[in-house]
Parts: C-alpha cells; sequence; structure tokens
C-alpha cells in the first residue's frame, strides 16, 4: 500500500472512532494481528485487509447510539461508500465490505475470502487473554456495570449462570468460550496462547473476592 | 452493633455513593476485610470499626465533582455531622472522624487508633491483587484513560517514567508499590499473598500488546 492511500484511510478511521474500549488503539492491534497471520497464509491481497482492518470499527459509534444498528452492516456500507468517493475501484470495495461485513461473528453470515478470515481472527484475539480482560472491564467502568452481583444466600455469584450483567457475567457467558471460534491456524495459536491469562485473572479475582465475602461471618449484628 | 444502627448506617452510606469503581460493593469488600483483620487485633471497638467502614467514602462524589477536594477530609466532618445529628455520643463520633480522616495515605496525617490502622489496611487490600487491577481499569474507563501509551519510537511504554496517564502508568506508578505500606500482620499478609495476581495480569498484558506491536514491521508502506 502506498503512504498516501494508508494515510487516507488512517485518517477517516480516526474521525469516526471516539469511545475507549473500541478506541483506535483496539485498530492498531488488530491490524498488527492482522498482519502476524497474513504471514501465515497465501493470497493474502495486503491491500483489501489493511484497509478492512482499519475501517472495521468505523460504525461503533453508531451502534452505542442505536443499539438496533449492527456496527458491521452499517460500517461495510459506510466504507464502501467512503472507498467508491474516493476513486477506489468497485472490486476493491465490495472486498472491503465483504471483510467488514463478516468480522462480526453470526452463523448465517460468515467471513468467506481469507482477508475476512484474517480480521475476523485478528478483531477476536483482541478480546482473548489480559487484553480481553482489559478491555473488558474499561467497557464495564463506561457503562457502570458492576464486577459481580450476589446470589439471595448474599454469596458471591460466580458468573455461571447470571441473568444480571456483570464483569463475571460477561467472563463466563462470552470471554470463557470465544478460544475455539478461529478461522485461521495461526489466529488459533494465538489465541490458546493467552487463554491461561484471562483463565488465570478469572480465577483470581473470584478466590479473592470469595475469600472477602468468606469474613460476612464476623459481622455480629444483634 | 444492634440492628438498627447498621441499617441507619448502611442506608445513609448507600444514599451517598454512585460511581462505579467506589461502588456500594468496594464498602462491604472493606468492611469484610476490616472484619477479618481485626479478628487479629486486640481491643478493638466493632462498632467504631463497622461504621466508619460503611461511612468513609460518602464523600467519594464530592472529590470527584471538585478534585480540590480530599474526599478522606470532607467525609470525617460529615459522618461526625450525621452521628451527632443522630445521637451518638461526641466519644463515639470522634473516634469514627479520626478514622475516615486517615484513610487515605498522607505522611502528616497517618492513622493511629487500631480501628484507624485497620480500616487504612482494609481500604489498601482492595487496592490489591486481581481486584485491584479489575478496579483500576473499571475507573480507567469511566474516565476515558488509555491502557497504554506509545514511546516515540511507537513502540508500547511499560508505564514506568510515563508522564501520560494510562493503566500501565498507575500500575507502576501505584497499584506495584501499595504492598509495603499496611499497618496491620494480617492486612500485610492478604495483601502479600494478592501480589503476584496483580503482577501476573500486568506481565501478561504487558507482554501481549507487545508482541502484537512487534508486527507493526510487517506493515510495507511505501
Amino acid at each position: 500500500m502506498d503512504k498516501k492511500t494508508y494515510n487516507l484511510m488512517e485518517q477517516y478511521m480516526l474521525n469516526c472512532m471516539n469511545d475507549s474500549a473500541h478506541d483506535k488503539d483496539h485498530i492498531y492491534r488488530v491490524l498488527y494481528n492482522a498482519l502476524d497471520i497474513a504471514a501465515y497464509e497465501k493470497n493474502v491481497d495486503h491491500d483489501v485487509l489493511i484497509t478492512s482492518c482499519l475501517l472495521h470499527d468505523i460504525c461503533r459509534k453508531d451502534q452505542i447510539e442505536d443499539p438496533s444498528l449492527c456496527h458491521a452492516e452499517e460500517g461495510s456500507k459506510k466504507a464502501y461508500r467512503f472507498l467508491i468517493d474516493n476513486g477506489f475501484s468497485e472490486d476493491f470495495a465490495d472486498k472491503v465490505r465483504h471483510c467488514i461485513k463478516t468480522h462480526r461473528f453470526r452463523k448465517n453470515d460468515p467471513p468467506k475470502s481469507i482477508e475476512a478470515k484474517i480480521l475476523f481472527d485478528a478483531d477476536k484475539l483482541d478480546v482473548t487473554g489480559a487484553i480481553g480482560i482489559a478491555r473488558t472491564l474499561i467497557y464495564k467502568g463506561t457503562i457502570s456495570d458492576p464486577l459481580y452481583t450476589l446470589n439471595v444466600d448474599g454469596t458471591v455469584s460466580d458468573g455461571k449462570n447470571d441473568k444480571h450483567p456483570s464483569f463475571f457475567q460477561e467472563y463466563r457467558f462470552k470471554l470463557e468460550n470465544i478460544y475455539s471460534r478461529f478461522f485461521t491456524t495461526r489466529g488459533y495459536f494465538l489465541a490458546k496462547k493467552r487463554q491461561k491469562n484471562a483463565q488465570a485473572f478469572y480465577d483470581s479475582i473470584l478466590s479473592e473476592v470469595k475469600s472477602t465475602y468468606d469474613n460476612k461471618d464476623k459481622l455480629q449484628i444483634n
């Protein structure tokens, strides 16, 4: 990719970003993860891949403001229009559109091209390991969700069957289950390498919180 | 403590809380930590301790709205007035005031009573280990600070000499240095037990982020 094109994509991406869990640093990590994975794959169109990485979350803000919108669907259309308006070919814009449209997990619309599979995996990698834990906690902070909820008997719930949102619930419901959902060998390898970091953190915090609440019995209220 | 008094303190505390890193769950963890530590100390006035734990952060909101205020200083005065207004003795209100006033680390105003030392340690315990990491990340989310910043050469800074705020900076500047600042033997023991959890998380996330940015070299821009 030439520098002028990269700067155009980067600047458009920066103009579209604002929230802190899905901010520009996430975009760069996805881009660098994608370049890592791409080095293990054949026939990758790097221009399609780089453009798709930079633009994949340009409609995050729209989904936050209106949760009925899907940022992958909206972002794919917005990126397509942006590319056509800036003189890129229909073929190129269409390839980028497919990558962005399918980067969010949905059974009926999986990534098909190698660039789409790489973007999908590179994005999911940023939800694995310690970085996935950190991004989830930062996001929980922005929406004021609690770390955990209590069972009816006052003990700390481990999140497994929780109906109310919390960090523990998000870990058990989503974070611990993403390690099998990778399309590329390199993506899966990197995810598995990080899995123990996330597991160790959840085990640690659960143990710390539970042992703290064990002292509730010492509260003598007559 | 009798149930009516506990409910009075608890309800007043709940009315004063709102933000998510210092919310009511923190108050209960501090209370339960304090009961744990108190079991290893002699001559502890449990009513003073329980009241101080419940009311120690009632002016957090005031400090967030006006950072020139010290929540320990303001909270101690507010708790004193609340107790006097509700018919508690001046001696009792004064003991609680001392605990709340000194629970924030300041060289010239250390906790002196055993209840004040226990509250100090119980509060600091909630900044140790995985729970300290989680609360810091949630707080960083609410104020939109980034996870890390980059060095001038584009590599990831480990936070050690950072001037700009980030999670890595907060870990190196504050979180990793709190383990020696405990007044009670039990508080110190519990903190040291959790230290490896915080260290492991920082090491993991630093390694994940650094190895991601190592792929930046694969970005071929002409």
